[in-house]
């Protein structure tokens, strides 16, 4: 199976991208994750891009904040889909990041999830590997049924407190 | 091939969406176009999404403006990957639909594209169909060539008129 | 009389969402309390709503965050009134939810209150129910009373520190 | 029937207002249109929300731009449910009308709808008349059928042009 | 001297207010400090704005969040100038009440300060009641030039830490 | 009387600040106007504020756009009130000015009023030399009668029209 | 004399940047225009950044619109000081692309002017030149005393007008 | 070598600035460190800036909150170049001082940086003063590296734990 590339702008982003490492795991999905920066690594980042593809991976995720160019660098050298999350900093509560990671200009799209979106992005990559793979395809939907099971779950419980 | 469905929450949204079938039909993507409105015609839309895999759809664009609710209602009735465009309306300048489109919950994600983002929506769609295809990639970098080289066409008249 | 149904897109906005149920319950007005998610029981939040007015509902408040939808998907399958509530979530200070929530297209409206206003939905409620029950709107005209005498004893108070 | 009053805050308002007379008028529902400002007649915008009720009405909208609080004013002054409609004025882009509209302190509720959306103005007004009025009911059912049968009118026409 | 009337909209603004009654304290202007609420004490609101010139009022300040009407509830019912307080509260970062306290209509003028401005309201009253009183003139004119000396002495002992 | 200083920091906004002129005009209120800039002439600004309080002037009001420094420039030398126009440019539709004018640091208000509210600051101008002006109190207040009648005169017009 | 180089994204940004060119040419300062796109010609920009120094270049101007990268996918690759012009596009007034240029991460700062600022970004160019350049620096403020002589030329103009 | 100014508005900034000082000190470039408000004390602000050239200064870095003025002060008296620090305060999250930091009209530019990006700020000082040191550019160039490296220990750091 082709791998998810995760890669973060900073090591600071970890604790939110763990969540994306520990969706895929559940899907078994093989994935690998890094430190680049669009910044300060700049030929760093773009060499993992450019060679991505060759290299097994079948969809990128990339989590910057601020003016969080991460996403839109590694999409410019690679056709392989990009995700881009959004990273929430210590200034104007994210929106910073996704006006950076969403409004790219025409011929570079980045598939931009909600600020901090790491699940999501997970679940993204995987149901973009699934288009051509009906196993984790059906491991996706048996994964919305068991959500939609704990939802229906809470409904009981809060009906049995209040509904009387 | 796998088809692309676009669908748009009203037909005023079409001069927009056009450009995505332009785009598909460039790279020899073949598409659906739909009008289906999350919240006039919910059932039409559900149908839609719980059938789109089986009926050989690989990819869904979704397009619609101000609280805008159809990607997240196709989203939450397939595990094929959604891509979100929110459209610019008469108020906001695209910032409701850009948030209704892009904050979706833990479970669904929605790959979001710039507001009016339909061409990058198209290249989207057509990356993600592309991860098994690698035909559709290889044309998919030679359009990136193709814009590439447009830029720097474009270089050279400015540097002519400008740089002496 | 009437029910009001409040309907939340998760367990987590229990907190807020008590403050509705005891506005309604000092009032006298019956109710019942669901958790439905548009997105991950995009189903059972259709069959309720398409079932509330048969099912003794007059009206009903539905509250989520982010790219809150739930209120126009319960919206969209009814004509009782429907009352959303945006919920402040950890990004945006409730503007996503806001927007989703209140920007309804033509065709579908959703009572839109304040950010975390679950008082005031339920109050919103409540005053719709009265249109037709005098003794409720006599209720409702009482309490309105009550918390503007609250509002002078505040007055009197602070006139005796300050006023000298 | 109980009437729907419409009250503007300008009569500048009143092309965005013609909505929703239009959309009352067709479902027959009567109604009164009037001119107050919260600010430049507020003894008789007071007035008026003060006998409301008395004088036949069932539901009140009010419409104002910038810092609205007619709406606000109105509810202040009845237990009738109060719809406010946030208009767009020349600055801003409504966003100043839809926060001053809809982010009413606990007590006072007033239902918004989105920015201009004089027409789910009135349908809302509709529906919480029709609570209590099943034929008003199945109006408003037959209009929403009537609304979602133009979109699958739509979709035809476009899958003929495009779907081949 | 006239008096300044400092009216918050609820009781829970009063750690705000008290800055500006510790400014007038300091200035030895009078004032007295009430609680009126635009939504829910319309009436005690309006009348107080009405027999405040009678009463020996010179200059109004209103404070109050989220929806903020009070300023505006007073300006529409006297020609004393009324001075807005916008107050933050736990949604939105005070914008709400910015907005619904300066964007005033045509004919009511609101003289803003800044969100949870206190301080500068307090001197904005005293400013105003200074243009016909040189005593206070010069009080306020004196409360500059210590406020500057401050300023001064940081800048030595920061100048002697940092610039050798 | 004492007179009214309106200073614009570009000519371009001088089709705004007519509104202002006229206003004072029509009030009888004497005034100059000025074009100074805080970036520009920052020493002519600061002069003419210096000098204001003794040239006879009772309250100032700046106009600016983008990053309207003038106002707080302006009131940084004086005692006297100021009244601060935001004005709207080409881009943010005027967010940056009202922002730039209206949150002043402690110790030095400006009395912020709407986005390109040029009427306004000449009416509040008007209420704050009517302080002291018994004769221009009641010029003010004739003014709002005469605004109010022309509401309900529009008020007749449309009950005519819609009310049958 | 070292050059100035003015980069912009897209040859649609030209209209804006002849501002740009205009002031250079007025001050003989000398530079090169071009056109390079971060995300459609990601090398082109990175080699002229990383030889910008060694071509002669003393300060680069680099204007983008929407997502904004090309300010710091150039200065992520110089140690020259890096002028990032943010363009206003045809959504969000061009709040998107001042977030994406000005918020950069600790490490590579873009010198970032108003939106559209054009003139202001070659002027601050010209400055920074002009530290080491004393003529030039004569230069630039001789173009200030010029700019104040207009404004105080326009304040004689509108004092002869408007102040008898 | 030329000195860098560091001003803060209110030495409640120095928590942020004591990074513009701690990255100057590791360049070894010299600087001074002041408090001065464009508001508090304008004169001394001014004649600071006034004088900034003759007394040995290459670029000044301004630092403040809200209604920012500080830098458009400084930069209004002086063609150095004037670096701007956007404060945030307590409310709105520092887009106040954003934009009036950085929307300065033509003819005044202000080299912004990001909100609270004192260590950029020093950073883009000192690659203004090395446009004619090349010892400095070298050590610029090094921190570059530096930080290059760091980032690249991390993703080896992160690949080990995550990448088996």
């Amino acid at each position: 199976m082709k791998k998810v590339g995760i890669i973060m702008g900073s090591d600071s982003d970890l604790p939110v991208l763990e969540k994306a490492a520990d969706t895929l795991r559940s899907l078994e999905v093989p994935f690998e994750m890094h430190v680049f920066s669009a910044h300060r690594t700049p030929a760093e980042a773009r060499d993992f891009a450019l060679n991505a593809a060759e290299n097994g991976f079948g969809a990128l995720i990339a989590a910057a904040g601020k003016a969080a160019h991460l996403a839109g660098a590694i999409a410019a050298n690679t056709v392989l889909p990009v995700i881009g999350i959004p990273i929430k900093s210590s200034t104007l509560d994210g929106l910073d990041a996704l006006l950076s990671t969403v409004q790219m200009p025409s011929g570079i799209p980045v598939a931009t999830v909600a600020i901090d979106g790491a699940q999501n992005a997970a679940l993204l990559a995987a149901q973009i590997l699934a288009v051509s793979d009906p196993a984790l395809a059906e491991k996706l939907a048996a994964l919305r049924r068991e959500a939609s099971g704990k939802v229906l779950e809470k409904d009981r419980m809060i009906a049995q407190k209040f509904n009387g």
